[in-house]
């Protein structure tokens, strides 16, 4: 059977923004029966959804040594890997069996053989669009205080932003400058602004939060995070997830506002989702009624087909997606 | 009676240095007797030892409003502040009478009235050298773990990395360029280096932290937090007290390694001794065993006389002290 394959061609230099043609889409071949080894703990899967996330960024460049990153760079000449649901085929796995919907890191081709799936969950429940399995991954705000999103149309910005509210904080978001995003953004959170629109970023956060921000949730970085800084309120929190305005530069920009961190006792923390992998279950127990309740809404941006998965993987880096970015590859 | 003072000429412009000129040594006069006005809560103490600290500088510029710092301005023509060991001449508070010791918020004079003493401690523990209290004020850091403290030869961080290695750490420390306190700091710590033999920090942490480190006692700021930062372990800790390095800069430097944040997981925090105050009691307690046992070891530096206050305090900035640098106003 032909498998089509997104192939990752070579590293990036440093500061070099993704290219489409940093990926190659090839044809190979795939046996679809038989393909899972006696005795063998693989997994045939069926791709149906591809994740387009800023991280992968990171998994192009070469590492001098593997912990410089907490996640391994892609192989060049091998298929594109990340998050994606799948439907499996043959398995010699005793959590999955044929016909089984599974979520996790898989390859960017029709097809993939994953020898270990211990990264993947059977999707239990199909009742919500499949394809926001491919998302759901975040870290939840405390309650009861202002907070802001930064990338606020991206997929992990629209979700924290939407439980905060849940949490009863106050939201403000800065999506990406599209207007279908803002006027979404703004029916959602309490308030919304384009930051094209706002060229000072310090001047916006101190007319839409005048006693300053509680939690700022962390997806950009650089002169972001420097403006933000100087608007946090005492004992503020950074939940640091992403800083996606310095992945593609040569030498990250400075950050010259860190003394606030003294001046208000802030709090900045890191963390992965890898950290956490073992909640989702858990998480999805919370977030699925939210979402068939309608209490959560989760914008999709789908590019249609793997052949146009690159494009859709480059453009997270000019904020060209409204809403989680995912590639459609068959609709089975 | 008369009373010697310094007092605080003027604000300083931005990223000035703070000079010996910046403060002036008068002469007015007080009365001992009768100068605590009936029905008041003030005490009028006789100031023995005052403390020197680099967060004075915060306190010399004018602020555009209050919530820019954690503590108010000096009052030009008025005597600098800070805290201080003092003996109680006169007392309408009924937590202090005539002949206590306190340790507090007072004024850089030969003799104080504080209008409501409400900072001021009672000393009760006169077996350990009085100016002692002057310091005693940090956090504590956690058990079994890589440390390394940057300003290891201030108030501080001396104290840091003592309680580090009393709690099973390794501890690394980096003190100004100063042979004797080298020679200290090595005793006391695991091991130490002079910051002006080594031009690549990142170079030395390498050497002394092969694994990297789980807690950074940050007091320096810019270049050095940033090359700290490289070498961070996962999940590792940075309690931020100060940041001398920028204090008297126009623009603060920018710190361009933030993204190890995301990648090593780690908690950034700042914290001022105001939030801890009320525990004061409670570190003595712990600590003056320590110092009495001779397990704690407190290195000061004594300018004797009010009149060489001004230029202690100024040499905090270019690291001319080795220890606590106090001031000695009067012997009793």
């Amino acid at each position: 059977m032909r498998n089509k394959q997104v192939i990752f061609r070579d590293f990036l230099p440093k500061g070099a923004f993704p290219k489409e043609s940093d990926m190659e889409v090839t044809e190979s071949t795939v046996e679809l029966t038989g393909a899972v080894a006696e005795s063998s703990e693989g997994v045939l899967v069926k791709n149906l959804y591809l994740s387009c996330d800023p991280f992968m960024r990171n998994r192009m460049r070469k590492l001098a040594n593997p912990s410089e990153s907490y996640i391994a760079s892609f192989e060049p000449g091998s298929p594109v890997t990340g998050f994606g649901v799948a439907r499996v085929l043959e398995s010699g796995h005793p959590n999955f069996k044929k016909g089984d919907l599974v979520w996790g890191i898989t390859g960017w081709e029709e097809y993939s053989l994953l020898p270990a799936p211990g990264t993947c969950f059977k999707i239990e429940h199909t009742d919500v669009p499949l394809s926001y399995y491919t998302g759901l991954l975040v870290c939840s705000p405390k309650k009861g205080e202002t907070v802001f999103i930064s990338a606020a149309s991206g997929a992990v910005g629209q979700l924290v932003g939407q439980f905060a509210k849940l949490s009863g904080c106050y939201v403000v978001g800065r999506p990406a400058a599209k207007k279908r995003s803002l006027a979404e953004e703004q029916a959602r959170f309490d308030e919304a602004f384009n930051y094209k629109e706002e060229s000072d970023l310090d001047a916006a956060l101190k007319r839409y939060f005048p006693e300053g921000i509680d939690i700022y949730f962390e997806n950009v970085g650089g002169k972001t995070l420097d403006a933000v800084l100087l608007n946090m309120k005492l004992h503020g929190r950074i939940s640091v997830c992403g800083m996606i305005s310095q992945y593609n530069l040569e030498q990250p920009e400075g950050v010259h506002n860190l003394m606030q961190i003294i001046l208000k006792r802030v709090r900045m923390e890191g963390f992965s989702v890898f950290s956490y992998y073992h909640l989702y279950p858990k998480f999805l127990e919370i977030v699925l009624p939210w979402i068939r309740e309608g209490r959560i809404v989760y914008v999709e941006d789908t590019a249609e087909g793997l052949e146009n998965g690159p494009a859709a993987l480059v453009g997270l880096f000019s904020g060209r997606n409204v809403g989680k970015q995912v590639v459609l590859v068959a609709r089975e």
